[in-house]
């Protein structure tokens, strides 16, 4: 045995679990190069050039630690959105936020309210605290704000996971109901609203930055790993009052943000020129992904998000097989995990390249599985 | 109230503490400004040419998530230190591993060893998980390696802290004490060998890569923060058994290492004669750290790091009237936090222009208080 003898229970019993395996894992696996990157909901449209200068201009620095207050970036996000810094909390991606609210929030055995299917990193931080999921299935492919609003009084649920725009389906819910689901939470259960695909959702979707500053039981999470083309950065943030967002410095990794990805957060949020340019390419990205599932005969659904969930009409195994057959082509792409979305691929915007090598290799690979 | 109402009482009742403050904080607090950056065990020699081409190289791919399972990085780490890929966890620093490490084995009330003025952000991650700090006093401001193990023994700690090199004290051990204290340890207790300053170390001062890598029971960490000048990318590294350091997997946020980071490690490790250099400057700068302290009557302790110890013949008050003063030269430095180690001022290795601006701030500032 080579492991440590005496880690705590709760360690002991957890899987060495990944909730993603990467592509440059699945080329080692499987000895095949990706020629289109369109599965981790990254941007291939990349960062603004305005932000790889201050990358360039800012590299000669790295020798020194990030300020750990965040002080200019929480200053521009303010000053962006209206709030004011202290609504602020700044972490390595929304991935970094979320384990930490689920350790500020949740003992051993208590539940935590998602949907089934939804994020998987939420779900891995959780169990990694212990925590006992508790789920509501999607209703027509999106979360089911009801059922998740029942879920949680009947649980007594401290914390729950509710995202909009939707991953891994994209979908979507109006603003109003957003707001009537916070607002009708009890003040005990603190929500992660997780917002990571907000730039490219449509008018009237997003509640307004002020909507819900009010409540200490709301945080919203932002990230700079989409739309701004900044996933390997790893910069998030969310946002609340005072008192909720101030508790992540009670056990956050004070010099953890990486100088460069702040440098690189400063000036993206800077250019929104080059935000509302890439939001189109976005858009017409998915419309010709749309397009691609059409002419093959699957039925791709409603997306505001940067990326097109696809109904192949089958089951898992026959998504799974789409997803898999593809990568031989060089083409990544990723699905949902839980049935009945499984039944989807998922395909994330990309160069008009990207979407070439993936119209190329569609067909092919539904004629070899039929 | 502002804040969430339900938090967990482990995390209600922690404060909002912050191991160390940034410089820039002290610059806004105190409308100052830093010349000399001095304080922080930084590089003001920066990271290698070839780092900064492999960062400029690297820029324009920072809209992909780093491959999650950090295979060319820890590939890299076992060429060059002669082990293999599954000895190595990849954290974003060191102080992200020692809060997972933490994680991993400590629940609330354990006792946890360490020595009394030693590193304050692992005591910061143990008080975050609610574990029971029991300390040893330093020796001869060493770390006392007989009393840390009879600490261990009679508190049966299942976690142990030592530092070799120390911060902030720049002492060391010898390789053979340190690799008898680690085989004296009960298999039960996991001691935590922070050796973040082992670049700048004299001969016979760091054990042998293979000394300790047969042991369950021992992780050693390691840096490109200090010596390779790259505190800002935030890369850290554990050794130790595949068994121990998998257990990182279990929780850690795997998506969390930034991808110019990794380029920025990959690139450092591979220009050894750079890092040989830079070694020989901060020797050069600690002889003129210790000239300095000397002429200016303080007693400059010995050092196997990258800053200086030294030795103000008074006590704490006096020593941090003197950080204060220097900073009113914007000569940013800093101190242990706890008696007797904080008699002294710690002064980071640095440019010759940096050390300078100390040279010339000591006596004003000694002047002004006798």
């Amino acid at each position: 045995m080579t492991a440590f003898s005496r880690f705590t229970p709760l360690a002991a019993s957890l899987p060495a679990s990944v909730p993603f395996v990467g592509p440059e894992a699945i080329e080692r696996q499987r000895g095949l190069a990706v020629r289109a990157r369109i599965g981790a909901n990254e941007s291939g449209f990349g960062p603004a050039p305005s932000v790889l200068a201050a990358i360039a201009d800012k590299a000669g620095e790295i020798w020194k630690y990030n300020d750990p207050e965040n002080h200019a970036l929480k200053a521009a996000l303010a000053a962006h959105l209206g709030l004011k810094p202290e609504n602020f909390a700044i972490g390595e991606g929304i991935d970094d936020l979320l384990g930490l609210i689920v350790r500020l929030v949740i003992e051993p055995g208590m539940p935590v309210a998602t949907s089934l299917g939804a994020y998987p990193t939420f779900n891995f931080h959780v169990n990694g605290f212990g925590g006992r999921l508790v789920t509501a299935p999607y209703r027509d492919d999106r979360e089911d704000l009801d059922a998740l609003l029942d879920l949680v009084r009947r649980e007594d649920a401290p914390l729950v996971y509710f995202a909009n725009p939707d991953n891994p389906m994209g979908s979507w819910w109006d603003a109003g109901s957003i707001v009537a689901f916070a607002r009708a939470l009890p003040s005990t259960t603190l929500l992660i609203l997780d917002e990571a695909y907000s730039e490219t959702a449509p008018a009237g979707s997003i509640p307004a930055t002020d909507a819900l500053i009010d409540l200490p039981n709301v945080i919203r999470m932002r990230t700079f790993s989409k739309a701004y083309g900044l996933a390997g950065a790893r910069v998030g943030y969310g946002v609340g009052t005072p008192g909720t967002v101030g508790a992540f410095d009670k056990i956050r990794n004070h010099f953890g943000m990486p100088r460069l990805s702040t440098e690189a957060a400063l000036a993206a949020l800077a250019d929104q020129a080059y935000l509302s340019e890439v939001v189109g390419r976005i858009k017409a990205a998915r419309d010709r992904i749309a397009t691609v599932a059409t002419a093959n005969g699957l039925t791709p659904l409603p997306s505001a998000t940067n990326f097109v969930a696809i109904d192949t009409g089958r089951d898992g195994v026959f998504a799974r097989a789409i997803v898999d057959g593809l990568m031989e082509h060089g083409v990544f792409i990723r699905m949902p995990g839980v049935a009945p979305l499984n039944r989807c691929i998922r395909v994330s915007a990309g160069l008009p390249e990207d979407i070439d090598l993936f119209e190329e290799a569609l067909p092919k690979v539904l004629a070899h599985l039929r």
